[in-house]
């Protein structure tokens, strides 16, 4: 009978672990450092041998244990297979079979964003549903997508790379990714403050946001919060793309809800409202209903949902 | 040890059938009259007795038999209830369940579109991988998204309901679904003749199409393919249009490959390469060689479709 299942979520600075319950109890949650140095050849190793002295610390019997689900910061194949991570200075490696070896243990591994997108599934803003995308807007705009319980990898990796969908032809600046016009160059936080920038710049309309120094995002939802005319256009214009966006996504896998996570997510229901109003004017209309919800594991959502992938593994 | 599976792929005017292998070979194919009256009651006991018969002449024995898969122009969800169909007369109706009563046989069904795509998966242009898109220009744009093998029909039977992607916030004309700028609008047979009217009528330039009375979507690739300028642009302007909204679903689902069927897929080469040349351009960095491929099994991809979603079961 397995009773407890552990999630890794490895970043660039620091391993986030978590020991679960079966049913979905945090029971202990913990950090140590990404050692990085050697092509991150010691990041494995120091993730098993942490697990290993939590479970002689509880005095868990390993045979009670369902696994261990590990995230990574970029693509992951169905098998396992890391097909390169830059941020750990990993090449190709089947991370599972590695780390299987190193535990002992039932291994799943999955991209960080899908992995927080099956936490919020499980046990935050998208539980009770089995079909859900998670959109994660943060520095960038993340995405998971899960059908029917399952993770949508993609043959690439790039399953839930919504970020990097083309949703302005006419742009001429360059996104990370290296083309142009990209989700993410509007809709996360940096692409927020890109657009206010130049709102700013090209016209003289007075706002409350040119007297604070380095305007970010959340100063554009607090100044719209406030009534703010300038600050409410752009919150407009941020819920007109991300909203006909995830429409288009709708008319792909018609997920019963979308999450919102990420930094900017906590301007909350300004956020939320906008984004659905412009979301359902361009919806299919068998999908108009789509339920929108936020996110609520913050940075969590990575360990909860290492320990789910492990469960539906 | 079962050894043989039917299909039936119910459209608006007939009801295509056919007796398979459950290695994939078509033993037999043949239709019946989709009989509409009375709010389609007759369809599915019509298909039934058809399929009776047909076991009966060719005295297979019950238990060798699969099932049988039914593919319908219209939403379907995962449970097999068909949530209004009114090419048929149908209101919300679970088929599966009246179907297994009909046939003492187990029974899958599916939109008839996404069935195409298992049916090109299974024994067409997608043999051999295991999650596809298939794209289908006909009169609209349908589509089909199949992930490790099963289909996404989608929360609300929306899912592959590509053809309703907005893709032009700017346009003025609606859309059949009530939406404006839909990708259909374009990139369908009816949306190539679309383009190819404004073209002609807002410029005076030369063409071998201004001499053909009532344009077709096969007139405009054949003068294409002849060099005429005016044809060769709106071929490019349909390959720039498609092209980005497929890698768009990239970003979402990563599929090993693109399968391009219907009506206009019959232009070939030049629709696949022009299509593939700005899919490239915008894809994500780790989608760039996604397999583009025509569709190969023409009006049969139902029939087999529905044979292999039994199957897949």
């Amino acid at each position: 009978m397995k009773q407890y299942v552990f999630g890794a979520d490895i970043g660039g600075t620091t391993v986030k672990l978590g020991c679960f319950t079966v049913e979905g109890e945090l029971l202990d949650k913990w950090e140590i450092t990404t050692r990085k140095e050697e092509d991150g050849r010691f990041i494995l190793p120091d993730v098993a041998e942490s697990i290993q002295a939590k479970i002689a610390e509880r005095s868990l019997d390993r045979e009670t244990i369902a696994g261990v689900g590990i995230g990574v910061p970029g693509p992951v194949k169905d098998d396992g297979t890391v097909t390169g991570c830059v941020n750990l200075g990993w090449g190709e490696v089947n991370v599972e079979t590695e780390a299987e070896k190193l535990l002992g243990l039932p291994v799943k591994v999955g991209n960080d964003a899908n992995m927080a997108s099956l936490g919020e599934m499980w046990q935050g803003g998208g539980k009770g549903f089995q079909s859900i995308v998670m959109v994660t807007l943060g520095t960038g705009v993340g995405g998971g997508i899960i059908i029917n319980g399952k993770m949508v990898s993609g043959t690439n990796g790039a399953g839930g790379e919504i970020g990097h969908i083309c949703v302005d032809d006419s742009e001429t600046e360059t996104c990370g990714c290296g083309n142009k016009g990209c989700l993410e160059q509007y809709c996360s936080a940096t692409g927020i403050v890109r657009m206010a920038g130049k709102e700013l710049e090209n016209t003289d309309a007075p706002s409350s946001l040119r007297e604070i120094p380095g305007v970010s995002a959340r100063d554009v939802f607090d100044a719209a919060k406030q009534g703010d005319a300038l600050a409410l256009s752009l919150v407009e214009k941020h819920g007109k793309i991300l909203g006909r966006a995830l429409a288009g996504i709708a008319c792909v896998c018609d997920p019963e809800a979308f999450v919102i996570g990420g930094g900017v997510s906590r301007a909350g229901d300004i956020l939320l409202s906008t984004l659905a109003k412009y979301y359902r004017q361009h919806a299919f209309h068998a999908c108009k209903n789509t339920v929108f919800t936020l996110a609520s594991l913050g940075n969590d959502a990575g360990i909860y949902g290492c320990a789910a992938a492990i469960l539906t593994k």
